[in-house]
């Protein structure tokens, strides 16, 4: 394996790349007192912005206010908060909305279309605005250059831990950072379900190329990873770009463009990765390599297939090589397979091998699957199709986790 | 509401029909003795038949025989087993089939293609066919007409209890009688997953006519459950019909094609009723109605789409009215809604009238989902398209019994 061209930042976070100050506080959302419930993240310089949203059609206020401002030139800040997803409250979640972004906007002394905002909790309860609103100017106050780890910690639900990276590269003799702070655990699910992920950048770049990086790097890392089989109303992913690197920025699709966006991509894997490992209840994080289909869309299906079937996710919970659920999950998706064609490996333990079953290997395999973290690889033809997912057992906290939820 | 046309048999199985002998034994598949896993349905007259099979592409044996030799003109016997579901593993597999329906019919003394099989239970495992020859004998003494549940028995796996019922109607003044015995339990999804389904009738059909009515009665009651997202490799419906209840043969879509319909479809109803609730870990079995989507095949997904969802399923679990999911599972489906014309009702506690929430009925909603069994209502527009759907909730015992099952 070559080495890689990006390295990764001791301690990173959000206000990693120059330019940024960020911080988050306990609003009063969350009823534990002291858990953060607000997160701010900030650039004095204006920034380009891009960014991908779920594509549920009931969609929370704070997607559909963002999905609406993004497409403005320049932008501020993002804010996030979590404890109450202000989706499906009625107009005075819209309201809510317009009030806390003109609010946060008033006190960083910009325009209340350059702040954009996230929001994650539970659906259909409304919205403590008053309180929120009373909380901004703490939150503005909180602002500091050490302050990602803070904002952060502001947008996490059923998280059990921070989910963040820095990344930096080097780009026209400029260092180039990128960072990022997300929250997942829990409906996690292709199309970006129920996950905000929020991405800072001091890099140079014009905001087509930069939407275009976001929503490629998205497609291959957070569309294809599977916890369970929901799409969330307020999944987001936000980045901001502040030009402060000082290197030539970014305008068309050359060598420095796909430095960026592999660089990208790879925070967003890193991430992807940590909210599937972080998912509700979750013992087990498998990478899913599927190849052979007869196309790429094919193999994305059965990937996916496989990656939600619950019979699969069960069977990893229980560090079972039961093959056939493999099998009949590829079968379900509808894509062309020959099961003659089947080869079947937990870890390098091949337990199917051109539709026949390795019978000695079943014991290797079962070791394998016993521990934290392995690959599957099925291989479901002879076509050049291929795809990944990342996805997880389903285990019983899981459903302890979502029967209490509310 | 009207009297229902038809009759409900006292202690009905497979043999309440006239002509109709059947029997279960145990053959060694499953290992605990005595423990039934084969079964034999024959009517000593010839009889039509028609069916119903998986759309999975891994197809098992049982499957592809069966698939074939429905359309000859005439059958007599249907031949299940449990234990091994015959399927991925290998051309021995198709040998295994063809030996034991040729041994079947000799038995019989009817020929080869005039026997269905389907068979149930582990994928990818060769099947014990020695034993499973030796056995037929055994299997054909033991016909009787009462041996019914003696042959229901003989087709379970997790089940927890026998799924058997007959009923009668009258047609041109003669009684005619429906009866069936099922397999369920866990994977129970639409297009049929891993259930099996005989049926046997007296009523004089022609061979089209019944297709038809099976197909149709399918759709409405098999293909509108779910239990987990995952379609079985193994999953058939069968009818034989021979005719002895000496009725004016239905040839034709009339008055009495529709009363054998309409019974046919009660029939597999409460079949599939009695799988969900049969289901691997069900508490709770929820019967969802959806209304209000702009056409029939919206208002499916939507409701399909509300019936798999994992947070739906484990809020179930939980007795939690947390309508936001059902909200977040309609958007998630991708059909037209308008979240301003959202109703849902738990029971006859209306929880959200559209688009406003009714906080006072929440913990009337809470009890009611606390009941084994209940109505849920979803109002998405003001569309006529309906559906509904059979579904159950997904539970700690779930995941214990698939994470172990090998």
């Amino acid at each position: 394996m070559k080495k890689p061209f990006w390295k990764r930042e001791k301690n990173g976070s959000v206000t990693s790349p120059r330019g940024f100050v960020a911080g988050g506080i306990h609003a009063g959302i969350k009823k534990k007192k002291k858990k953060y419930d607000m997160s701010l993240i900030f650039s004095k310089i204006p920034c380009v912005a891009a960014g991908t949203f779920t594509t549920n059609r009931a969609k929370a206020w704070p997607v559909l206010y963002s999905m609406k401002v993004i497409n403005n030139a320049r932008h501020h800040a993002i804010l996030g908060t979590s404890g109450n997803a202000n989706c499906l409250n009625g107009a005075i979640g819209k309201k809510a909305v317009d009030e806390i972004t003109w609010e946060t906007a008033k006190a960083l002394e910009v325009l209340p279309n350059e702040v954009l905002i996230a929001q994650t909790g539970i659906i259909g309860v409304p919205f403590p605005v008053t309180r929120v609103k009373r909380a901004i100017p703490k939150l503005v106050a909180k602002l500091s250059d050490t302050g990602g780890h803070g904002a952060a910690k502001g947008i996490l639900t059923t998280d059990l831990s921070n989910k963040e990276i820095a990344l930096s590269i080097e780009l026209g003799g400029k260092k180039v950072t990128i960072a990022a702070c997300a929250k997942g655990a829990g409906m996690v699910h292709p199309n970006m379900a129920t996950m905000l992920c929020f991405i800072t950048t001091d890099c140079a770049i014009t905001k087509p190329m930069l939407r275009r990086a976001v929503r490629h790097a998205a497609d291959d890392t957070f569309n294809s990873m599977a916890i369970d089989n929901d799409m969330s109303t307020n999944d987001m992913v936000l980045c901001l770009a502040n030009g402060l690197a000082g290197n030539p920025a970014i305008a068309k699709v050359d060598r420095d463009y796909w430095m960026f966006r592999e660089a990208l991509e790879e925070v967003m894997r890193y991430i992807a990765y940590e909210m599937v490992k972080d998912g509700e209840g979750v013992t087990h994080v498998c990478k899913l390599r599927l190849s052979g289909a007869k196309t790429p869309t094919d193999a994305e299906r059965a990937a996916r297939q496989i990656a939600n079937s619950m019979l699969f996710k069960t069977m990893l919970a229980g560090s079972n090589p039961n093959w056939g659920r493999i099998a009949a999950a590829v079968g379900a998706s509808g894509v062309d397979f020959n099961p003659n064609h089947l080869s079947i490996s937990f870890g390098d333990a091949e337990v199917v091998h051109l539709g026949k079953l390795r019978v000695l290997n079943i014991p290797k395999a079962r070791r394998i699957l016993q521990k934290k973290e392995y690959t599957i690889d099925v291989k479901i033809g002879k076509g050049r199709g291929r795809a990944e997912f990342i996805t997880s057992d389903l285990t019983t906290k899981y459903v302890l986790i979502n029967a209490a939820y509310s």
